[in-house]
């Protein structure tokens, strides 16, 4: 598979989707990557099976606040800088990028990377969506160590930190990233091609451009379909159904994404799977930081990896690893992905 | 020269003195360091004609809030995880400790640190007193790099940055130092023993104990006895004389230390100069967090090292760099250090 300017529309409507609804600007990334591809060529896309084994995979993506992403002027290199320091770290050459984050503006800043640097893409990343804190990876999970963290914007500056214990490691680089201007490139979980396919959410790339390339409800659950936006709150919006859905009222409890959907007082979708609020007919994605009062919404469910769903996986990302004393239970959701 | 628990409460006095105002907690940072002598064994303070010229030199130290350190449980094994980690990026064994900042605290902390570590000690520093900034030592006007700065705590998180621009190490060595707990122990401008002969500042441990061992009025110009703080504001304390000084009066400019005496409108003394309030009758020091309205000083003052009265010394660390307009001209101070 090839990312070239013709696929990536459909990737950054995918890469929005899996956002599930996390800030970040996923329009400027596109242009970003959009314009790298024309002047680097496309960008190949390997699955995690045709990686080498002993090849060096540098999972990479911007850290700190995403807001702050998109005003501020990036030169494109800032994933080569990260490269060089990694690869002066590991003694190696880095053989494949990775995003650590398929899900909002991180899907693609990667595939930026990878066309200026004439690098291969890995099929694959360490969240298979979007989660606010970088150490919630599918890749901690099997024991691959998230140090050393390695930082840098376009100034020269670059950070390294180490921790042995990889739940700080968000915490940390959070304070680099404010001491770099805010958000900066980083590089974490660096791994080898065999720790990537055993460790790593295959497959990242093909479900967001199958999620994007098509009305994304066919692929999920729509649980409720043409609602508004009748009140909005820091922490939740109550949506009440229109048209078929008249009479129905769903309350989303959110943080920096959609986290729980809620009816009736009983949870109808919940954290990991994805929960997204669409622009009626099949239209774009809306993050938190987008959402308004009369908004009118799809609200669709996208069951999460398997490997969240286990007992290791919802204790990192299930609700309860977000502060709500409930049970994961997954509803009538179609076919996740492994 | 050793260093051993007879001596060290000179240091302790000395080093007091040479903080020049400046924050953090000598007397802290003493019982820490006799212990360690008291349990490793004295400390050999090297001249820095004794380095070997191709031997690694360690400029460290704690870096962040001084106020917080006194009030944090250190280990006394960050010098060696700080040591550690510089000899895993430069390839090569540590030879010698040496302070970067001979003034409070920090003048005792790699006593500590060389004690438990059974490393000797450079006689030299890289600012001949205290200085609010990590990059107003004398090695970055030598031209010798600042990066990487290496910053750890006591639980294992290390943080490496790297900055082309020297001016900037301080504000990243701070941001990333409050993400370890607001305070951490520090190393930046490591370099060979031929560079450190050449571009830090000799004989710092020597003047320290020599200022402490005797009425350290006696080496410096008394500028007024006997006076008493009249009025206290954040960024000026009013002195006026008493006894044979009665009707003088003074103000002393301060920020993190004092930095200006005006008498009558003229600049008696500023900095790089150290001026120092001390307790009546050759007394202790008293930093700016300690002074208070009422309180009876005498305040002397002892010429900077020759390196910081040359022009890009003054550009660093003179009145201008600390945003005052006005000239540095010696005052009638005793010889000053080269």
């Amino acid at each position: 598979m090839r990312l070239d300017a013709s696929n990536l529309p459909d990737l950054a409507r995918g890469c929005a989707v899996l956002a599930a609804g996390g800030p970040g600007d996923v329009q400027v990334a596109l242009v970003m990557a959009r314009v790298a591809v024309e002047r680097g060529g496309p960008v190949e896309v390997l699955t995690p099976d045709e990686v080498d084994d002993d090849a060096l995979v540098m999972p990479c993506g911007l850290v700190g606040a995403p807001t702050l992403a998109a005003e501020r002027l990036w030169t494109g290199d800032e994933g080569l800088a990260l490269r060089d320091t990694v690869e002066a770290i590991h003694g190696a050459t880095v053989g494949a990028l990775m995003c650590f984050e398929i899900g909002g503006a991180n899907g693609l800043v990667p595939v930026m990377w990878a066309a200026r640097g004439g690098l291969p893409l890995v099929d694959a990343d360490g969240m298979g969506r979007a989660f606010p804190h970088l150490h919630q990876q599918a890749m901690r999970l099997a024991g691959v160590d998230a140090s050393p963290v390695v930082l840098t914007e376009a100034r020269g500056n670059t950070i390294v930190l180490r921790t042995p214990r990889d739940g700080e490691a968000d915490r940390l680089a959070r304070g680099a990233a404010a001491s770099l201007g805010g958000v900066c490139a980083g590089a974490l979980f660096c791994m080898s091609g065999v720790q990537a396919r055993s460790s790593a959410i295959g497959g990242s790339y093909t479900r967001a451009l199958e999620l994007g390339g098509r009305d994304a409800r066919a692929a999920g659950n729509v649980l409720v379909a043409q609602a508004r936006v009748v009140d909005l709150q820091p922490s939740a919006a109550t949506l009440r159904g229109t048209g078929d859905d008249a009479g129905r009222q769903l309350r989303i409890e959110l943080q920096d994404g959609y986290l729980l959907a809620i009816e009736d007082g009983a949870v109808r979708a919940a954290v990991p799977d994805v929960i997204c609020l669409l622009e009626p007919g099949g239209g774009e994605a809306i993050s938190t930081e987008r959402l308004r009062h009369g908004n009118r919404v799809d609200v669709v469910v996208w069951p999460a990896p398997g490997v969240w769903r286990t007992g290791a996986g919802l204790a990192m990302v299930g609700p309860a690893g977000f502060g709500y004393d409930i049970e994961y239970a997954r509803g009538e959701t179609a076919d996740a992905p492994a």
